[in-house]
């Protein structure tokens, strides 16, 4: 069964001057981009849940998207279909990569058994898939924040039980990744945080959830798997506060719980907005700690309070991510994942297609014109230029631990007042905008 | 005396690939779009207060300028000098206009005549300029908002001797922009709204305003000033709440009070986003009512909650906002003012060149690309077929008050269900980013 | 059967001291506070979709409240067993209304024809235990926004057929209001606004929404319908923009419209808070417009960027709202609905009565604190003295219409300076808080 | 001089039924709560910049506030005047403690050594006043982010001399604190932070912070300063992001650079909101890592996105923050200090009072409202029942590092799905609402 008969062929790229909505304007996977190709340096996922799974329903309104591939009866049946339809689309569109949650590629069954062999049954077809393909999974990761089970956290449970449940599932996911050669894994706690604090004790869930980690981390090593753990920060929504609320605060938490060495970050354009900060903030954050990990690439409502989940369109913003990314030297494992969905009002299966080639075209501009800026090499020049006075002289020194508030004062009373001098942020602003093709 | 000696000549045009930070890259004053210069499409003008009287104060720090005006020892030596800089700074920039209050052009004196006499004695000066450098006002307006006088607000002040004050001095300001020959009087009402509903009246200070704007346009006939009104709404700051919150908040209100006639709008990016709007949302209001006046063109920090006035880099929220505008036929008598100050890091005086070629390049960008898409036709061609269903049958019966709930009753048992219909979001904002040049 | 067979008997009222989580401690319905009962007063109504229909499904979550009487295989059984909890409940708890939409206590038939027959048969239950227990319905509504039908508006929606549909749904729902004596009749328009500017034409769909409340007006006045028509205002959710923004913004849209002497607003505190106003801020535009009408009693969490719908439980909020409902001389028709659900983890029945028995109680007690402060008159004095300026003298010339700006100016000329005034917000923001019971 | 002529004598306590706006309604020093009095448990301090300094000036105004303490001609003169009426105010409100910056106290001289003569001069007085009044200094501090020398941050400045100038200053404000027997020493480092990252390298400036803060514990421990070293988080403004954004940042950068056991945090409650954190959320995650030092005992306005440092006023909210700090077992070294200023309308002296007053009862009555909430024991009671599953069995062995992914396994297969539990959010909101007295 074809699901996108509308679309024959793979999306070609035509070049910017194009009007076909169904070509890219900017994404040519083959083009060299100082020595890699472009689909390398972007490494484009799929996200199965909002691509595939994903019905249109919202918090004041019933599924609006009637899909081929859910029609039939039984679940499993549906999820075979679904799994079809994924990497007929992923081929189609061109990305080499796609992530899925456990419960995103096999339904719940009955009970805890019947939920694994569903895993286990479709962890065989996807694997089938992907070597049919050649699409390969980006990270692998579990549910745990849609069953009421967890409606109170799973590993920050206040119920034991619940904790062993997600320990139990987990266990499954993470064999799953392994088995279908997942480059990472990614935790990201949707009800790990509070509702009220007159009823947590925030304390006790916080060493519950280093607990888990650790398990975690211990399961990992006794299976072999070697992908890269990453955990993804939210501050908040479904809960009113998530433990997870922006990648400095999981930095924190990784160094207090000894856990640092076994994680990375998977930074989301729309959390981080979310939490306060600029999408290209928490890159920073997470790439001067060494832990930059994968990219959720999406966007989110600047004048919206909630995780709107929307594709991105704004290549200024990409171009200042990619700046972040190219001085990272990439993203080693992870990748640019698509945790996007179209507007419920986009009730098309075509819609799904436009609104991915809007959200790679807006990432390969983003990379040529980050390129273009380091090669170009002024700006990087005005940031080095600015700190010089940290590489001789007292600078020098007291980055190297040789003064003290004493010899610092004595250097003031000796050398007076420093000079005023412009950050030119407007004159940097202004050149960034020239820079994007 | 030259304050700004390093910039020998006008601003010249250079093209996109200009590396010159003191060249325009889109900005082409003579060049025609759509049969109009971008000089006569975009009417830019520079605002007095953030450019030139500015002294990079802000709540938590001391001033940080030290500009070459404002070294003289009495305040009128200070206006004079200022009042050169801005038309030197104006003429070298290359803007066709120029915005001011009236204490930004004159100091306050010690008491009500000695105010006046200093307002007179600058706008004849001011006066004399402009006919040498053929840059004109677009706008005066009055402060109401600095003394300390107006803290509990000017027209909407319990205090009826402080309404009296605020009226006594817009008679001046009003004056003083006819003799200038500027094209709009601005109302903004930075005191009018309160701190705390516990001490506040609120149905007594909006009549109190509708009073002082009645006096205004009959004091405006009585002299013969045919420029046009504008109120500028803001939602808050510096008070907790300012009753011209947003454009849609003053169409109401001059509704309610019979001034709907009198008045136009002018709109301030920063000030619409913190009022919950996109600036496109809040150009749209004002246009779809016949009142889009003016524009304050900067922009906000979305992530930051006070009004920041930054000069504006991003095209792609340019164009947004020049599309409203050149649907809307231009803006008529008004143009786009820079309400925009840069960084208080961005101590030095080429900062303020910086800033302002950065904010016009941004928006010759936006003009060029929203006219591209207005002579593509596909974007308009999608929304009237959107709406197509109105111009025929049902549709036009329901716009032309030929139906009732009964005969749309019948409509439904007759054809049942309509077809879902996708609004192509995702497809039209990938259409819009490949427009901008 | 019995749903809540926990909660024996009517809810009682024990005091403050009382530990009981079952028992008012601020809520006693027959006392008499200024000649009116409590009961008269606060006009309490539960709402059907949260309290019955909600089954604790968030954007992340499956449904979580497994109640009893949504067990039976069929929708209108369901139906059946969902009105008579809802009636049980309401009279255990010992409120006098209740609030729904037309599909809350009907399910969606087949057809339009089945949909309409299903609430016809649910309305005459209603009608029957409305009269077996003494239960008003306050007011009735249309469910516009769950059917994907109207994913991109009901009245403002671009295709004509859809507009047509709507008209027909609340035909029926206007008329089964009418038939169950519904004291208003209330008009929410989750959908009516705008995803994206891009494929919206706003004078269009204005003009649209325009049109259908002209043919309600129409309807009603034909089946002698005597219920107040309310408009419910809010800015976004689950649209990106709607255009019931705000009190203010209703109530311009109601004057170019030509439609204010036939509305009024229902104020609901978590949209207020949501468009940026305190809850008493919209509350106060509502009545000093001679509109407030109705209101829905919840709160936001001021961090949290969605409509939370929480229960209300902060006395010193339902003061400052009770005092401008006492001033306004009550609410009419009007009442106060909670609007409100328990949070997804307050998965059992009972939570059901110890939120609104918390809702009730902080409602009580605002409307003792309130009432306190009246008698008190020390802040409605401070407020009176405030403005007195404006009784006499010049104060009174310019409320009246006999000053000028020329007139002004002179008074200025010859009076000075005002002086300064505290408006001693600390003190009163203190006396508030000592007010509260 | 006497400077608050208008209160004759120490504020009295008259009890919660007083009219009397210079009167205690719950503050009554004396009163024993727990075994301790009020004022040991609340310590209370005024912060010397807002209550002496603060000129009423804001970004749209002038100076408004026409203190008699600021009427000299010299800025010692001045000082002298200021440092008299701030005890004059202490002595007479009742409050033990007082907080200063270096600058607030003595004005900056010509260059660094007039400003560190002034500041000796200043401290000299301050310490007879100290001894004459028994008031004490619960923390002294520098102001870092007023001149504009720092506009580019002082630690973080990427100017190595501006760092130098910092480490100077630095100095000599914490050996004024020693001197004066502070309690504590404070850094809020309101220009740590940037502007925009396209001039930043975060990582050498999160660097050079950490050199200086550990330049500061070795000066500190060469001159035997004993007080507590405390760092104010603060997430935004002046700057657009500032490093120290909230407690768990703060924390995880304490961690990071080996500074963990010299500091403690001073949680602002207006800075937690900014952060998007409750202020209870804040003081736990720094109660939990056994670092909460101290309070800025203040509120802001959910509504506007700046720092309003408002009085407190809600008691509903005081009593949140008292059951940490009780739970905490007090404030050790800390105490309550009011970083707030009366709004810019409160112009009169007299405001001061009432305004500290109105703080002073909010926070008795929420320590009054603690301690019941303690001493009843339901609340902590239904907390400790909720996690009681980690006490025994497998929560237990979970806890303890007794369990694996394959273990917990087991036990989910031999015991299934857990049971659903209510967190019964709205009941405890309830109980929290009827405890406040």
């Amino acid at each position: 069964m074809e699901y996108f008969p509308k679309v024959k062929d793979k999306i070609p790229f035509e070049g910017k001057e194009s009007k076909n909505p169904l070509a890219f304007k900017y994404y040519n996977p083959e083009q060299l981009v100082d020595g890699k190709t472009m689909e390398e340096h972007l490494c484009f996922s799929v996200a199965f849940w909002h691509t595939f799974k994903s019905d249109g329903k919202d918090p004041f309104g019933d599924p609006a998207f009637n899909r081929p591939w859910m029609q039939s009866k039984t679940g499993m049946e549906r999820a075979e279909h679904t799994l079809n339809a994924a990497f007929e689309f992923a081929a189609k569109l061109g990305v080499p990569f796609y992530c899925f949650h456990d419960r995103d590629i096999a339904p719940e069954g009955e009970n805890f058994s019947e939920s694994c062999n569903n895993l286990e049954l479709m962890v065989k077809k996807a694997a089938a898939l992907q070597s049919e393909t050649g699409i390969q999974l980006l990270w692998g990761t579990a549910n745990l924040f849609g069953n009421p089970r967890y409606a109170h956290g799973a590993a920050t449970n206040p119920d034991a039980h619940v904790f062993a449940y997600a320990a139990a599932q987990v266990r499954h996911a993470i064999a799953a990744t392994q088995e279908l050669g997942g480059a990472n894994y990614v935790f990201w706690g949707g009800r790990e945080g509070y509702e009220t604090l007159l009823n947590t004790d925030m304390q006790h869930e916080e060493e519950q959830m280093a607990r888990f980690f650790h398990m975690a981390v211990e399961y990992a090593r006794s299976i072999g798997f070697e992908g890269q753990f990453l955990i993804e920060p939210k501050p908040k929504e479904p809960t009113k506060h998530q433990y997870d609320f922006d990648a400095a605060t999981v930095l924190g938490f990784l160094r207090r719980y000894d856990l640092l060495d076994h994680f990375k970050l998977n930074i989301e354009a729309n959390h981080a907005t979310l939490a306060g900060h600029s999408f290209e903030h928490d890159l920073t954050v997470a790439a001067i700690n060494g832990k930059l990990g994968s990219i959720d690439a999406n966007v989110g409502d600047p004048l919206l309070g909630w995780d709107t989940d929307q594709f991105p369109s704004d290549p200024l913003s990409s171009a200042r991510a990619m700046l972040v990314v190219l001085k990272n030297g990439g993203l080693g494992n992870g990748g640019l994942n698509f945790d996007a969905k179209p507007r419920r009002g986009s009730c098309d299966e075509m819609d799904l297609f436009y609104a991915h080639i809007c959200g790679m075209d807006t990432f390969a501009r983003g990379l040529l014109s980050a390129q273009k800026i380091i090669d170009d090499g002024i700006l990087d020049d005005f940031v080095k230029r600015r700190y010089a006075s940290y590489e001789t002289g007292i600078g020098r020194k007291i980055l190297t631990g040789k003064t003290s508030f004493e010899s610092l004062e004595k250097y003031i009373l000796e050398n007076g007042e420093p000079d005023p001098k412009s950050g030119r942020q407007e004159m940097l602003e202004g050149m960034l905008g020239s820079y994007i093709v």
